[in-house]
Order: structure tokens, then sequence, then C-alpha cells
């Protein structure tokens, strides 16, 4: 179809589509909340049975926490497969006092849908499952469509992983889509490339059966804070590389048309700074800002606990010290190696009479990347470039969506991460909305990427 | 007076000096709870009439808190002048249901006196004015004899020093004697020879203006914890010796006979890390570790909190870390001096981007250090010897009694700190007691020191 007939259907459709968006706003399906768990199964009983009216063959799998909504529409013989991922489960919503209008009470004001879930994701999931709507009425769609909308992505526990290993073949598809990220800050079209993995430890050094007086024992006993300073001290050379070994093994370096992509927006440290506190002057030098985090692995202190930490002093030499890390990871970093290399790295510290124990190890997932040259992403580059007037921003986020490392190795296809989002939607917040505007690109880029996938084509 | 004549004293005097010792312990004057500031004044009121009846000019100078008791009896001229320190004040009694009988209620069991204070420092206070007591009684003290009791101590905020200041003539003296300390764990005599000053402080390293998504920043964003770790780990070198330029200058290296005095009762490093958990092996290699904590400054970790301490993983760089540092000194480190180069130090080590603050600075004093070959230690010594089999035990502590680095050089005495104290007393600790046994030989030694404390003797 052609954007001027998508932006034509959309017009005719709006107030239905609306009502339905609303309609699906109206589920609280906060899913970490034991109370909604009836919401969450009722929310994912109403998108079934939408699927349903729009032609798929739709079912609800089964998890340990709420269902997973399964669908599918076979597509013409010869033309490829997406599997669209969203969520329908929402975070909660306090401070409730902060909502200018109730959270689960969908209200348009200035062109805004305000609800908790508007965007995230909800409102980005259901422009896309809309548009689907109008290829399928105008007999536009070529494309084998598999959707598979989880009532967990906010808990971070993952009970889909089981569905997604039961229906392997049933979710095998070419192409994965997902509308759940944002543009950069410009607000213009954005396709995200990358995420890094993430692991992390918690460590705990002990020796002292409790805190010792330090006057008594200080300068002959081995201090568990000071020995676990050294300990994360040496995680990181004085240029600041991570200086675990083995740690930078099989990391690929991007390629020149990456590196080009990454840096065409690049970072104002004046406006990072003003953002953060703190310039962006961490980490390894030979790279840029951007690169570090889009590119390279990195590991972070995300907390130590030793000893003392009220006013005044407490002369003790503290009888144990923990320390939190994690290591954010790039493709050819395989999580496991990575955790035993940190764990391994840290005992080889550990001064005579202290003990290390590794009491957590977290594996969220590997990294995940997207092609550069798949002809999928060049057909989502094309579609966005015809929507805007702004050059399409390439986007190697440096944060984790564990979800989004397992799906595609799970699927075994070629994943495409676009989103509408913004800063004003204050999504995880109060007043969350997604604007019409907003809601009307997201529809219309999935009108004219999915219209485009025909045989042969991706 | 003779070693015979006093224990014939101490046998008939004993159950009047029973239940005296009684009466101070009922006086529940624990001093940091302002419910208890009428029983620390009547406290000191039973102190000075006590006093006053032994022959003393007695007096009280009020503090900020609770009043300081003083008493003075001219000596001989030609004799020597000493002042006694103690302090009726006491550690509260939390947690009050382990004790066997009520704190205040002293009680006797099995030969020692169980109460709150009955050693720390009532008890071993109240022998020496006993035996002091005796000898005036007897015609027996030629010394000078000023007394200063305060009701502080415990709190560790030294209300006392103003009245150091403003009695500096009426203090003065050419001894000062405490019993405040303990025996080593044979419970041969010991005498106390030094206290390592203490100095503290509480860095703040700052950036970030909250914690930040270390996924998203991870690489690029100086990490406060990270630097916190740099900066805690550069305080000493890998051979555990302190790394802090100028922290070592002008400090004297103890003498052969101190070295060997310090040394004759080794530690027995299994012994130690029965009771500590952790084997002696920590810091300077070329100490032996009663040398290192006898002669040897020393800088500890108390503390280091920084972000994320609770179960599983959150993911940030957190916007602060706090570290609190203390150094334990030893004579010729000045501690202003001690706290400036610190600070300094870590000053110099903090990365780009972020910020270092000193947020708390205290000082507890500088070193005390008594002089193995001074006439008053000899005369201490002997009377020890001559009351024991065992031979008499000298004594560097580690640790640091802020006000007995004060009083020695405010009043212009040499210090004799001698004291009965044993691990069975539980000071500090529910069943604190003190036994008639311990009582006696505190009471013998005064009676034999004091008495001997002639014209032209010290």
């Amino acid at each position: 179809m052609t954007r001027q007939e998508l932006e034509q259907r959309f017009e005719d459709q709006w107030d239905r589509m609306l009502d339905e968006w609303k309609a699906l706003l109206r589920f609280p399906t906060v899913s970490i909340d034991p109370d909604r768990t009836a919401d969450c199964a009722d929310c994912a009983k109403w998108l079934a049975a939408k699927l349903t009216t729009m032609g798929f063959a739709a079912r609800l799998a089964e998890t340990v926490s709420h269902p997973v909504v399964l669908a599918e529409r076979r597509g013409r013989p010869g033309a490829p497969t997406v599997l669209f991922y969203g969520h329908y489960d929402v975070q909660p919503v306090d401070p409730l006092d902060l909502w200018t209008t109730p959270p689960f009470e969908p209200t348009l004001r200035q062109g805004r849908l305000y609800a908790r879930g508007a965007q995230d994701n909800k409102g980005q999931m259901f422009a896309v499952l809309q548009a689907i709507e109008t290829l399928v009425a105008a007999n536009q769609l070529e494309a084998g469509i598999k959707i598979l909308l989880e009532g967990d992505e906010e808990t971070g526990a993952m009970p889909i992983l089981p569905v997604l290993a039961r229906e392997r073949a049933a979710l095998k598809a070419d192409i994965v889509l997902v509308a759940d990220t944002g543009t950069i800050s410009s607000g213009a079209p954005t396709l995200t490339m990358g995420l890094r993995g993430i692991v992390h430890l918690t460590a705990l050094l002990s020796g002292p059966n409790r805190d010792l007086h330090s006057g008594v024992h200080g300068g002959r006993v081995p201090n568990p804070a000071d020995a676990m300073a050294r300990l994360l001290a040496s995680l990181h050379d004085a240029a600041g590389r991570v200086a675990v070994p083995g740690f930078y093994d099989g990391v690929a370096l991007p390629t020149p048309e990456e590196r080009a992509l990454a840096n065409a927006t690049p970072l104002d440290p004046v406006w990072f700074e003003g953002a953060t506190g703190v310039p962006p002057v961490g980490g390894e030098q030979d790279y840029t800002p951007i690169e570090r985090t889009a590119f390279r692995p990195a590991i972070d202190v995300n907390g130590m606990h030793s000893g003392y930490g009220g006013s005044g002093s407490k002369t003790i030499i503290p009888a144990v010290a923990q320390a939190k890390i994690s290591a954010r990871l790039v493709p050819g970093q395989e999580p496991d190696r990575i955790l035993d290399g940190i764990a391994a790295h840290l005992g080889r510290l550990v001064p005579r009479g202290l003990k290390l124990a590794i009491t957590e190890r977290g594996i969220g997932g590997p990294a995940m990347r997207v092609d550069v040259n798949s002809p999928a992403l060049r057909l989502a580059r094309a579609a966005l470039t015809e929507l805007s007037d702004q050059p399409v921003a390439f986007l190697w986020e440096g944060a984790s969506v564990p979800i989004l490392s397992h799906l595609p190795a799970a699927v075994g296809g070629a994943p495409i991460l676009v989103g509408f989002g913004g800063e004003a939607d204050c999504i995880h917040a109060p007043n969350e909305s997604f604007s019409i505007e907003q809601f009307r690109r997201d529809y219309l880029f999935a009108g004219l990427f999915l219209s485009r996938l025909r045989a042969g084509a991706a």
C-alpha cells in the first residue's frame, strides 16, 4: 500500500481504533501485582478475540504467570514470515496521586492519550496490530504474520522462555519485529541496532568473625573493606579499560559503516553533562562516548557495602564487604564465560586470611545485534525515510532487554527494532501518554513495511 | 607500707569497703542517657563527700554534661604529686534481659561482684581510693594526691577538656595514675605503655545527578563506586604498608628494649585466629603482629557504602560513594597533618568528572607513650613484681583512649596506666563483674606504689 492510501485508511478508521485502544488500556494489567492476575487473563482473552476477528488463528499459552497470546496468519507461498512481539502488561502506577487523570481511564488531552501503557507497550503494539488489520482488510498482506504478546515483560522474570522452547516450530520466522523502543532526542525516526547483554554477580569477602576493633587490631588484621576496594579497583586499568583477563576476547570491532552510522548524531558533551551531572569521560578513551556504549562491553560496580555508614565514626575492621558487579556484553562475549572470568580474577586477588564467595550469579542474556545490511533492515529504513523529513537514526543501545536477546535466537529471525517513543511519554512514570501523531507514524511505518514484504523481497 | 600490712588492712576493712563499693554501683550513671542526669550528679556528690571524709578538699566542676569531681590532699614538701584519674559513668545496660541480676543491684556470686560498672571503672577506681584512704589513715602517704573523676568517659564527647584547661594549675602533677586498663590474657600483672592516637574522616565522591542506568551509560560515565574503590585501594601498597605520602614521617622506631618487652609474650597465631576469625597476617610484614599494633601507625577503611546492596541486581551507576577512614597514630604523627595528608592523597586520585568532599574530620587525639625508664614506672613495676609470681607484662595498646592522650600533656605528668581487668569481666556487656581478688590486687598495688612515692623518690 502507498503512504497516501494508509493515511486515508487511518483517517477513516480513527474513531474505531481510538475506542479499541482505550478498551485495551482499561485493563489494569500490572503484571507484578498478584491482585491483577484476572485482569491480565481478561486482557489476553480480549487480544486473542480481537486477533480472531482480524482473521488470525489465535490461542493462549499458559505460563507460570500470565498467559501468552499466540496468533498466526499464513502468508503467500514464498513470502517471508514476520513474528511480531509485544507485551500487554504494564508497570505499577504509584505514586497514584501524581496522575492528572486515573491511569486506567484513558483520557485524550491536546492530542495525547493519557493512561498507563498508552505507549509502553499497548500503544506502540496496538498501532502495529491496526496496520495489520488494515492490510488484511485491503488484501495487501503477502507476508505470513505470527504474533506473540506476553504479560510479563515488566517483571523481568521471563516466564515466556519455556513457551519459546515449547512453541519453537510454531514461532519460526524470518523477521522478528518489535515496536517497543524510542527515537533519538531530535525525534528523527530511529532503528535500534543492538542491545548489550548483561550478567551480574554479588561478591562477599569475609574473614573476621565479627566487626573487630580497629584500634586493637588495625595494622595486623586483613581488612575486608580495604581488600574489597583492591578487588574492585583491579577491574579496570588506569586508562579505563577493563582489566579482567580475557574479557575482550572475541569482541568484534564495529565496521566502518557501523561506526559512521552510530556517530552520525554525536553526543553533545554539554547537553550530556547537564542531563546526567557528569561529562562522558569514563571508560575507553580510544572510542567516542557513543561507541563506548554502542560497541564496547563494560563492567560497573553497582553497589559496595561494608562496615559503618552513619554519621561520625565507628572504628571497626568490618567483618564483611559486599559488592554488586555487572557487566554489559557485546556480541562475541558468552555470558557464562564472562561471569567465570570476573569471579576468577577477583579470586586471584583475595589476600591471605580472607575468603571470597560469589553469593549470586545472574545472566540476563547475551548481546543482540541487528545486521546493517539485511534486506529487512533496508526495507525498514526505506519505510522510515519515506515517512519523515529527517534522516533515519541508527541507535546501538547500551542497555539490555533480555527477552530481545533470547527472542531472535529462539525463532531464528532477523530482528527489526523500531519505535516511536520519546521522553515526553513518561513511561514507567505518572501521566504516561502517547500522542495520536506517534501512534499514526507507528501505524504508517508498520503498514508500509509489512505490505512491502512480498514473495522474494526479504 | 608493706604488702603484709596492706593485706591486713584490706581484711580488716573489707566489709565496709564492699558496702561502699556497692553503694557507688547503685547509682545508675549511664552518661549517655539524659534520664540519668540527676543520678550522675548524685554520684558525683557522693564521691565528693567520700573524699571529704578521707581528708581531701573536694569540689565539683561543672561541664556542659555531668560534673567532674576534683579533690586534693597536699603531700610532704619534696614528695611528688600524683593525679589519679577515673570515671564514675558507665555504659548502657541493654540488652537488659541477659542480666542474671539487675545491673544496678550489685550482687556477690562466687567471689565476683556483678553490676554495671563493677569493673569499668567504678571498681578499679574505688580500689585505688580505698588504698589511699588506708594510707591516709595510717599516716603513710607522703605524696601529694589530686583526684579527677569524670562522668563522661563512655560518651566520647570529652566535655572534661575545658575543665583541664580551666584547672590547669590545680591539676599540675608529676605523675598521672589511671586504673582503667586490663591484664594480658595470662593474667600476669600488666603495665600499659602506650596508646595509639586516632583521626578519622568521611570521604564522599559524587558526580552523577542521580543513580544512572548502567546499561545506557556503563563504559562512558565515571562511576563513583569504581573510583572510590581505586581511592581506597591506594591507601596501601601491595605489601601492606600505608602508601599515603608522608604518613610515616617522624615516626620513631621502638628501642631494642621496647621491642623486647613488647614481644616477651608473643601472639599465638592459632589462638588469635580462633578469637578473631582471621590470622594476624595483615599490614607491615617486617614487624611482628604485636609490633604492628604496638609501635606502628595504621589506616583502616571502617566503612564504604555506595549504590545497591539488596538481593538480586540493580544495574545502576551509583550517584555517590562514601567511605569512612580512620588512622591510628603513634608518637611523632601530628593528627592534623595526618588528616590533611590522607585527604590530599585521595584528592590527587579523583578521576575527571567526579568531585571529592571530605564531609567529616575527627581528631580523637595524638598517641600517648609511657617512658620505659621513668622512675615512676620503675616503682610501679617493682610494686607489681612484689604482688605476683608472674613477670610483669608490658603492653603497648593499639587502641586509643583520647582522654589519656590529652591528660598527661595537660597536667604535665608522667603517665602510669595499670589495671586488673580481664575478659571474664564482660565490660560494656551484660553481667559485668569484678572479682574480689582483682579488687584486692588493685588495692594492694595502689597502696604499695603510692606509699613508696616519698620525698626525692620519683
